[in-house]
């Protein structure tokens, strides 16, 4: 070894030994007659100390043209420091440089290696092996890292096996947009990669591996949005013999066992809310349970008095956002500007304060008598000091936009606190989206999901009215993950794919082997898939996932590093029986 | 759950029990008023029971009617059985059937579902879903779990980070073939899939994360041969601040600790072998240590005795086989044979046999006297009994005939036992290899080897006879993985690729990225890569990898079982401006 310790673990009671670090220069202090250097590495920081008539004249002036970043080697006796530095757990001691080599030389780094430093993103991406040495984006990998243990820790004690499918597997058109890959030896065939494991744990299930996982890449060829990453990690899971009650208990108790062992924090049950509930109360499918501001419905109650903005409405809707009422008209404006906000779409926003004396002022007063207002804090559970804000409108866009009000008022309010975890179910989703542009279902899951055993009735009569036997486990308004029980029989699987508009023969060409192993024996099964990159970043209250990537792409898809994707040669296009056609 | 128990668990001491399994039927015997059925699922079998008059005769029935993979599901009591089986952990008690339920039938198996099975390769791969139900199949794949889970108990014990590189990165000419993944955002540029994260562990190195490792797919677009899978899974390592020594130690004892905990196998240390002596005494880098028949050169005492074959002789080099005096006369041709295969294209084989008698008998007698013979006798230390063999030629091809014929002679003594196991550290491997249709130098290992510390200086005089720090892991005549210590200074890299025969403006196109990475303080570092499929295959004892692959592709590259690389849609070619080039 070129170093006999770290940098990261000498203490008082080294004291007196002769030690070896290896590592890289953070910063060097030349008083004249003394020197200090910082010298870090992976694991912390040592202050080395050379002194003029101590050292050796030539590790003196050595050290004393040391840049930083440079790479060197210290040997030196571990002595007390005199002037202690309690924020460092080396603090106490210092190494007396008896030898000291520059193993090699660093040209000045184009960002400063420290905790908030001053490159930015785009020059972090290009130099991101610069960016690694940088504690955030190391701990976020060490986290990473740790997470991935404890995973196959508890995966590995239920009996779980992790099993590897492969990369380069078959196209299909159903769900997003495909990587693919040509191959050279079958001229004009491609192999694509997956955007899932999902038939191949399927088929796992049928050969009998009743506990499958796997920590796994996957592929999407989307246009990519902000924090999108066209290759991403799945923790992929699937059991046999189960019911959905056991996929919950059983990635529940994961997702426990990971907050106790990474981050000390005891999570209580998870509550159960149906999608529609979930729409209902919170107008999306993700909702974040930190804070209450629970939509309470006022049809009933603000209808048929003379405000032709409710009297239209389809629904009229609204929060309480708890101890709010000191919000300014300003305040107020912007509120309404944000609602207001094209992607929102919403008309205008009414509010409702319960001032603490009790009394109320509302935007629409002239409508509303007191009386009729007092019904509405009663409907909201109000109490002085509260703000009611009420949107109306069409149903959907209305609680969409009412959803997106709440989160952003949350964060005003300081109700989304990143150390906070309140987790859900949410369950039984639709098994069946409506497009209009192309006139027909499409799976809103996947096409493998089992309709809730109580409506496979309808996947005759009415099969958008179906629900799924369908799950997705979300954390501070983020998904963190999701699946489903799934069909297990070929004839459903077969009525599945005609829903969805596919041929027969189609269905069969893009799965039959499915179908087929469906023939053979195959028992009821279920499973479901994390977002790794995701869970990462929640587990540390962040929401990019960037930085828990080693070498993440751009919002292009482009590794800005190595500059990929890049052109290849014409040798290789012809080997492949490829022309790019260049339009 | 659809069960309560595998059907793997039940013992004696469960007698008085009620228990569901859930499991597919294995077999079933119908004694008319007796029926038993063996229920099968991962775990194990148990043996159901079903009795005219006492069960149910729906359920004797139903019994009666199941076909071999039938899915079903069975409560019943555990009992003692009468005629107990001790064949298998399950087989003192039977579980006597109270409610029976099919969940899903089966078509019958195109194979039996049996250790030794009837199915072809072809067939099983087709149905790989139902011959991974075969125990031999789902052992393997449990071993690869076992082995990848104490991998990574002893990389986190060692403070290795796991850290996943990314899958889409860029093409490079050098080394073997690769896969390409067109861009659909960025027409005419493409990704590449990985051959190994090389480059990617040594931006991990400079980025101060001092010990990486990651279990990870490769891909390479090689001709494929028998065995070989277009995509393959290496355990690759890095380690910065070290020497040789410091990655033999360490993943010496990675080995150890797998053996050690997945066989049971104490292993002695390694020892080390060059390359130099690898070729001399075995005729291969990869030599099998499990029987000596150490390569002993006769050129002093053969040539100038009047035989033409060894005079003209380059190498004249032989083996002896211990014990196999008792070889006949047929034996010894079939013997010639082998060694005149136009894959080692031998001329002959020379024969002396050392007889039970301490009589010396040779097929070269007119030209040897017995007391020259003796000598022969004495250099090989053989004793009576012995069978020494002796091939002649031009020095490389001849070590390499003798190389097979060793190997070969092994297996026919069974001197090849799968359950011995003799690993060893090849080093000091060339740096380069000339090729000479290409008439350049090609890296022997890949072109971020580190020159050996003596041999750095012929980098400039004479390249081409410089040893590299690199290293292999061999065990039973395979190399189970490899590596070198890395250059990771630029100026040296620079001049590697300039041996490599690239342009200075070629070298920084395609591996600037590092090179630059290399003047902002890269640290000392090196590292190595285990093949895991092969590692996997060893452990067993066996040859093939293929069933430790859970869908492995043929030996064209092709999945036959979900039939890929397939056809996509013109669709799909138009958006990533590609048009098939049919020639």
């Amino acid at each position: 070894m070129l170093r006999t310790k770290t940098c990261g673990e000498l203490r008082i009671e080294h004291v007196g030994q002769t030690v070896t670090l290896s590592g890289w220069v953070q910063r060097t202090r030349d008083k004249g007659a003394m020197v200090w250097i910082d010298l870090r590495d992976r694991y912390g920081i040592t202050q080395l100390i050379l002194e003029e008539g101590v050292s050796d004249a030539a590790h003196l002036t050595l050290a004393k043209s040391l840049g930083r970043e440079d790479v060197i080697q210290a040997e030196g006796l571990v002595i007390e420091r005199s002037a202690k530095n309690a924020n460092i757990p080396t603090g106490e001691i210092e190494l007396k440089i008896t030898s000291l080599k520059v193993m090699n030389k660093a040209k000045t780094p184009p960002f400063t290696i420290e905790d908030d430093t001053d490159g930015g993103d785009e020059l972090r991406m290009k130099y991101r092996y610069l960016d690694i040495r940088r504690n955030p984006v190391r701990s976020a990998l060490e986290l990473r890292h740790r997470l991935s243990i404890e995973i196959r820790k508890y995966m590995d004690a239920l009996n779980f096996l992790e099993i590897e499918t492969p990369y380069l597997i078959k196209s299909t058109p159903e769900g997003a947009r495909d990587f693919v890959v040509p191959s050279r030896m079958n001229p004009g065939e491609f192999y694509a990669l997956p955007q899932s494991p999902q038939t191949f744990k399927q088929l796992l299930m049928v050969g009998g591996i009743d506990r499958y996982y796997q920590i796994v890449k996957c592929f999407r060829d989307e246009d990519l949005r902000a924090d999108r990453q066209p290759e991403f990690t799945q923790i992929d899971c699937e059991m046999a013999f189960v019911e959905r009650k056991d996929i919950l208990d059983t990635f529940e108790g994961l997702i426990k066992h990971l907050f106790k062992k990474v981050l000390n924090v005891e999570l209580p049950e998870f509550p159960h809310m149906t999608y529609a509930d979930a729409m209902q109360y919170y107008g999306c499918d993700k909702p974040d349970l930190r804070f209450d501001m629970k939509f309470v419905e006022l049809n009933n109650l603000v209808k048929g008095k003379g405000f032709p903005v409710f009297d239209a409405a389809e629904l009229v809707v609204g929060i309480n956002a708890q101890q709010a009422a000191s919000y300014t008209r300003k305040q107020l404006d912007a509120l309404t500007d944000f609602v207001k906000k094209p992607q929102l779409g919403a008309t205008g926003l009414v509010y409702l304060r319960y001032n603490e004396d009790s009394t109320l002022k509302s935007s629409v007063d002239k409508f509303y008598s007191p009386e009729e207002l007092q019904k509405w804090a009663t409907a909201f559970n109000a109490k002085p000091g509260d703000l009611i804000l009420v949107l109306a409108g069409g149903a959907d866009k209305t609680r969409k936009a009412l959803s997106e009000l709440r989160l952003h008022l949350a964060e005003e309010l300081g109700l989304r606190d990143p150390k906070v975890f309140k987790p859900l179910w949410v369950i039984d989703f639709p098994l069946l989206e409506y497009n209009e542009d192309e006139k027909r279902f499409f799976a809103m899951h996947h096409p493998f999901t089992s309709p809730h055993a109580d409506d496979v009735h309808l996947m005759n009569s009415d099969p958008g009215k179906a629900r799924a036997n369908a799950y997705d486990m979300v954390i501070n308004g983020v998904e963190l993950g999701g699946g489903s029980v799934r069909i297990h029989n070929r004839e459903l699987q077969k009525h599945m794919f005609s829903i969805l508009g596919f041929s027969d023969e189609e269905a069969q060409n893009q799965f039959g082997f499915l179908m087929n192993a469906f023939e053979y024996g195959a028992p009821p099964h279920a499973g479901l898939a994390f977002g790794f990159d995701r869970m990462c970043a929640i587990f540390s209250g962040k929401d990019s996932i960037r930085d828990f990537i080693a070498f993440p792409k751009n919002n292009s898809g482009r590794d800005v590093m190595i500059d990929s994707p890049s052109f290849i040669d014409q040798k290789q296009l012809e080997e492949l029986s490829l022309i790019v056609n260049k339009k």
